[in-house]
């Protein structure tokens, strides 16, 4: 009780969203968390049941032109091409590498996502832990020219510290895998490693010369996306949120399983409606695809974020 | 840190682990803390880092005649026997039902596993939920005739509070299912839902007439037990704890992966000595074996705790 006091009172002498502009959005974010945290509200939802659930790719960083795991993905394939001869005559291995977007349609997303979990597989979960860290300190966003994490949205960032200075625990609850997201989300979005929930892959525990180790199977143990995502929570979180934010179809789930509980809810989604500053996509995108959910959304009178006109910064490097 | 100041100020006034008596064991549980969260000391351990694992069933309660869960799911089938006719002729369902357990031995884990998550299954996590606070607000133990959540251990119940009050983040890692444990931990323990892992069953997203619910499946999705401990953790923690609790060869490989992170690291063997206050079992038992972790923990000097010389108490409700 202490420790929120002393949050609540510092945060109250500056706008905790400054990098939102005034509007409906902003105003209903606020009043959610005025109405919830304040002893005595009807609306009161006691301390240890004020869980947020946040998607990842698309609504707390940029996913476009490709989601960045995928490109992660993607380079340690190519990385790995020397020592597996078997792939030159893959298709699934043709297409990713000349980045062929038909070729990758037709093949689909159960071949492709088998295809690279084989191939990201059979090393410690330490080394690949490693393989990600490296990528991301020196891979670079083809259109901004910058790491992938300073592609973060500084709104987004803000309304997790909000949440969190009002005693909510906050949540990832991502289509991307745990090891992808886990080596850079705490120091980005203070999100502790413990707090990610994810696509998985199997891993073994195996004994090397005495030493336990976790070895990566070439197999999806389970995918966190669509209707997995309620799944997902339950698994690791085992309690319904009370506030979920998504972008996304494959957030649509997790939005209504949100709603779905007693009590002041609130349920966000980003709408990416800014081609100048960030990119502009929604019911046609083959990335982060919004459509039934942005229906649902407004007929529901879910916030739905219009980026352009809500954010007055979308990333943290801007001026 | 102003949240820890005053936790550890305020317990400082009494014996934090009164419970337990004067000796190696609680002498060496001090001392680690002492070390490892002292600003300034070689072994100190970084606040997010604090991470501390604990065994359910043997090691925070009790777990004899035989597993409590197994006892509530043999409740629950006996309750479904009239809509399941054709378990009739079946050699598990029979086992089972006269608590025969040479047959069980006979029949093996696996298929009798297989029967309970059929048995288990089809119905909605929810109400899932509901028949297991239904079962432990109305089942008794045989020998101590109390709720089955009566029967955890004052001294570990003492411990988890002493290590939260040292800035510790505590999980329960067990083998037991997650469903079984989420409904009364918080309470009994002080931890959240969200902290534990275990073992997970299938389940399935569904809208029903509109509403989201999630329905139980007639399959197991990873057992949490022996090597399944540390990819557990991994799945669901993402980092090594610095401190591991249990009691038997299934928590084995969990000490062995906290053990081999670097730094100084605390593993603890319960180890049930004491028939007249609870139980006395180790290298011969079938429920909760302790034989190659006893020799491995002797061996590497971790803290083997005697339950009837090392524990002033061993239930909340003793005088």
């Amino acid at each position: 009780m202490l420790v929120l006091w002393v949050a609540v009172a510092t945060s109250a002498q500056k706008d905790p969203l400054a990098s939102w502009n005034e509007g409906t959005s902003k105003k209903a974010i606020i009043d959610f968390v005025e109405r919830t945290t304040k002893a005595g509200s009807s609306d009161f939802i006691p301390l240890d049941e004020r869980i947020a659930t946040f998607d990842n790719d698309g609504t707390l960083w940029s996913e476009q032109p490709m989601y960045f795991q995928f490109l992660f993905m993607l380079d340690q394939v190519k990385a790995a091409e020397p020592s597996h001869p078997e792939w030159k005559d893959n298709a699934v291995f043709k297409a990713l590498a000349a980045k062929d977007q038909k070729a990758l349609a037709e093949i689909g997303e159960k071949p492709l996502l088998e295809f690279l979990a084989v191939a990201n597989s059979g090393m410690s979960v330490a080394d690949y832990d490693s393989s990600v860290r490296v990528w991301l300190a020196t891979a670079r966003h083809p259109r901004f020219n910058r790491p992938y994490t300073d592609l973060v949205y500084k709104p987004m960032q803000d309304l997790l510290s909000y949440l969190r200075a009002n005693g909510f625990k906050t949540f990832i609850v991502s289509g991307g895998s745990i090891e992808f997201m886990r080596p850079w989300v705490q120091q980005v979005y203070g999100i502790p490693p413990e707090q990610v929930v994810g696509t998985i892959s199997d891993v073994k525990f195996e004994l090397q010369n005495g030493a336990p180790v976790l070895i990566r199977e070439p197999k999806i143990n389970f995918v966190d996306d669509g209707p997995g995502k309620p799944v997902g929570i339950y698994r690791s979180i085992g309690r319904r949120p009370v506030a979920a934010f998504g972008n996304s179809d494959g957030d649509q789930q997790m939005l209504e399983f949100t709603a779905a509980g007693p009590g002041k809810r609130l349920m966000l989604i980003v709408h990416h409606t800014d081609a100048d500053r960030e990119y502009a996509y929604d019911r046609t995108s083959s990335i982060g695809k919004l459509d039934k959910a942005l229906d649902e959304a407004l007929a529901k009178r879910w916030i739905v974020v219009d980026m352009k006109k809500d954010w007055r910064v979308i990333y943290p490097f801007e001026k």
